[in-house]
């Protein structure tokens, strides 16, 4: 019988049921992600004091562990991928609280095991994650109305929420069924970095700044993620999907919005939520005209060799986008966005571009960088040094991580992510309206751009993309990372 | 035969004459400004081709050298103080330029064979360097009188000029009698230096800063100069001056109206002066009722047993300044000053204090890093790295002098004032009517001081002046420094 390898290593001890606050249900617990992210992570708020006390982990999968096994297997994974060194005894408490139930998610009818299973405990209330590929999502969702409790929960997911608009509506239905729209949580990685993080504190609790964020001090706003990578494994999943919908729909846009938005009213999720829904909602539609200044799609020589992509494939691997916010604040101050596969650099940075003072002198740039270096740099002008009055442009920094002390300090996206879920902050995931907004208006650019026949830029493998989306910028602008 | 040493080293070459563009002469070149700085300066400048190639250097001194034994000896000390390392052809180079002519230069009959010296040659410009106490100025430039073209040359004084308002005007009446207004090159040292030549560009050149730059945003300012050292062998001269005359009057001052001033209408060595002038005409005066929030002066404990200090000596050693600008700008933002010996301390630093955004956040602040340091640095608001959304200061930084590619392109301030008096910028010197209005201010203030019966507060050596420098800060203020 399924289950029982979980059974024999149930929280009950001695008879006496132990109270268990927060149960953590990974379905998927033998995949990459958990292996390589997920216990890494639950490993590390242990050893941080993050992870609730009364805690438990169940790791649902289909293959052949159980729980002392799993821990073995766990213990190579966590030794493998913890940021911070591993040790013994703090894994033997995170151990403890980690176990197997071997099902068949996939299975309708195996979630009355699992029902049972925790009904034999006491669980105050339920997280579940859902670390397995969107096709599975819908099956675990109607499995788990079997699953009593488990309604009261929370869910996490991660994207793709969906393969287009109409199916991530269909599931985001079904989920806000179950779980109800404030149960669901839906994994934006972006959203969980520090330095995204950051840029609220940064915009607002800085008056130099704070005073300047409009387009009366500001020419332009660059949002650069590129990657060295091709799509290695993941032609499959790319091929269906491309940088717009991987992206820019998501990932981009979100920083764009928290880069873009007024002041919130209150600083409550909901009131950053409904900021950042204003930005999309101002988002200039582009049109048959407007949509080649608008977006320039790329794919680099040779994807269409790499493993699982067709053979014919028209999915874009680069894709630049400038963008308007009709609103006061944002007046004429183009958005630019940038990102692609195998462009010879792994950076994500935003870069907010002053207005000249005066035309022989380089701008003002606020540049936050956000991955893999974590910092805010400052470039301005100074009288270059010596004897002269000439006016150069020098940087100043700060960089977060490039000091060990400020490393250790800074967690990773997914202990962060899981410890917000935990706490039930809404903010560090991304909210259904903004993703049906944000899924509507780059579906509407991608298909003005195939209807208007604009074409497919290939570019060279190592490049930062196609020239073209050198020429889209304004006159005398170029990409700054 | 007085001059004689120099004729037998004159520039005549086999008869023919040669053409000197630049004459410099230097009175006093046994002392040890010259040696120390002067020699090692215009060396450099050989070094770095900034001397003009035409130029020659006269050495005015009573000791008895010839143009050889000078040259020995100054190439002991250009070996000892040159800021970049000695190089044997480029110090030969130099030599070449370097002749000794003996003279009393107290002695006003003496100046007839200087001229007859100079009349042998073809000078184009002279610059006369006074490099001697202020009680030769009157009987140098009388001298100076007998040396045709000297009248159309430049003269270099060092501060101070005159012991009080009245005989400061006289000499400066007699100077302008000789040379003419324009033809004197007052230095004031932190002109010099490279961050302060910097503040213009970090003003005018950054709109992030230029905008804000007013009490609106501004709460206050500090100009710190502190310094480590006593009096040590400059009791004689410290004790008739202090720190208010010796630092605050010219240094200090000089900087508060470039951080204060207005945008010059014209980026001119006049339009400077003119948005100077105006700051200093604004300063609030103080009365019988201010005085005692606006000045606190200090001496340290011991001072009165120093060297050639009176034993009831009643000289500041430390002086601080709460001072207002009555203008649109600055309205109700103070601009404070300090300075003292035996600080423990060796630094000179400004701060931008920004006012905060909300009550619980440090507020922004830009300090510019003058000496030793030479750099900006903006203390800003970031979310506290980790699984948190307290909001912490840090520090962005640029440091000039941190790198050795930097610190050898900037010229200390003598190369670069002897440079800028070469090339006629006056912008770098202090002017006549300038000089007067801080000085009438200073001694208004200090007369108020003393009149209204302040204390002189003593202060323990190795600690940044008295409490009460402290306690004249606003509530929730304090010096950074």
């Amino acid at each position: 019988m399924k289950g029982r390898t979980a059974k024999a290593h149930s929280t009950t001890n001695g008879g006496k049921q132990m109270k268990i606050d927060t149960n953590i249900t990974i379905f998927g617990g033998t995949g990459d992600l958990t292996f390589r992210k997920l216990l890494p992570a639950l490993y590390t708020m242990v050893l941080t004091g993050k992870l609730p006390n009364a805690s438990r982990i169940v790791i649902i999968g289909r293959r052949d562990y159980d729980s002392g096994s799993y821990r073995r297997a766990a213990r190579d994974w966590v030794e493998k991928f913890t940021r911070l060194p591993f040790k013994e005894d703090s894994f033997l408490q995170f151990a403890e609280k980690l176990y197997y139930y071997q099902m068949n998610f996939s299975d309708i009818n195996a979630y009355q095991g699992l029902d049972a299973y925790y009904r034999e405990q006491d669980i105050g209330s339920h997280i579940f994650y859902y670390a397995v590929a969107p096709r599975f999502f819908s099956v675990i969702t109607q499995g788990l109305k079997e699953v009593k409790g488990s309604e009261n929960g929370k869910v996490i997911l991660e994207k793709p929420f969906g393969e287009n608009l109409a199916s991530a509506a269909a599931l985001n239905k079904e989920l806000e069924a179950h779980f109800g729209a404030r149960g669901i949580y839906r994994i934006d990685h972006y959203l969980g970095k520090e330095m995204v993080r950051n840029i609220q504190a940064i915009r607002f609790a800085n008056p130099i700044f704070t005073d300047v964020w409009n387009s009366r001090y500001i020419e332009s706003v660059q949002i650069s993620a590129l990657e060295d990578m091709g799509v290695e494994t993941r032609g499959g999943y790319y091929d269906a999907s491309g940088a717009l919908k991987d992206m820019v729909q998501n990932h981009l846009l979100q920083i764009l919005s928290i880069m873009a938005m007024e002041e919130p009213g209150e600083m409550t999720p909901k009131g950053l939520h409904d900021a950042q829904l204003d930005v999309f909602t101002s988002l200039r539609q582009a049109d048959e005209e407007s949509i080649s200044d608008m977006l320039v799609l790329g794919q680099y020589d040779g994807y269409r060799q790499e493993p699982l992509v067709k053979p014919d494939s028209k999915t874009e691997t680069f894709a630049a986008l400038k963008l308007f916010i009709d609103n006061t604040r944002w007046k004429g101050t183009p958005f630019y966005i940038r990102t692609g596969k195998k462009t010879g650099m792994r950076e994500i940075e935003l870069s907010v571009i002053f207005r000249r003072p005066y035309a022989q002198v380089e701008p003002n740039v606020l540049i936050i960088k956000i991955q893999p270096t974590e910092g805010v740099y400052l470039q301005f002008n100074i009288k270059r040094p010596g004897d002269t009055d000439d006016i150069i442009p020098t940087k100043m920094d700060f960089c977060q991580n490039c000091n060990l002390v400020h490393q250790l300090n800074t967690p990773e996206a997914y202990e962060r992510l899981i410890t917000a879920c935990i706490k039930g902050e809404s903010s560090w995931f991304s909210q259904w309206d903004q993703i049906e907004l944000c899924w509507n208006y780059v579906s509407r650019l991608k298909k003005l751009y195939s209807d208007t026949d604009l074409p497919l830029y290939s570019y060279v493998p190592g490049t930062p993309g196609p020239g073209e989306a050198e020429r889209m910028l304004g006159q005398g602008e170029h990409w700054l990372l």
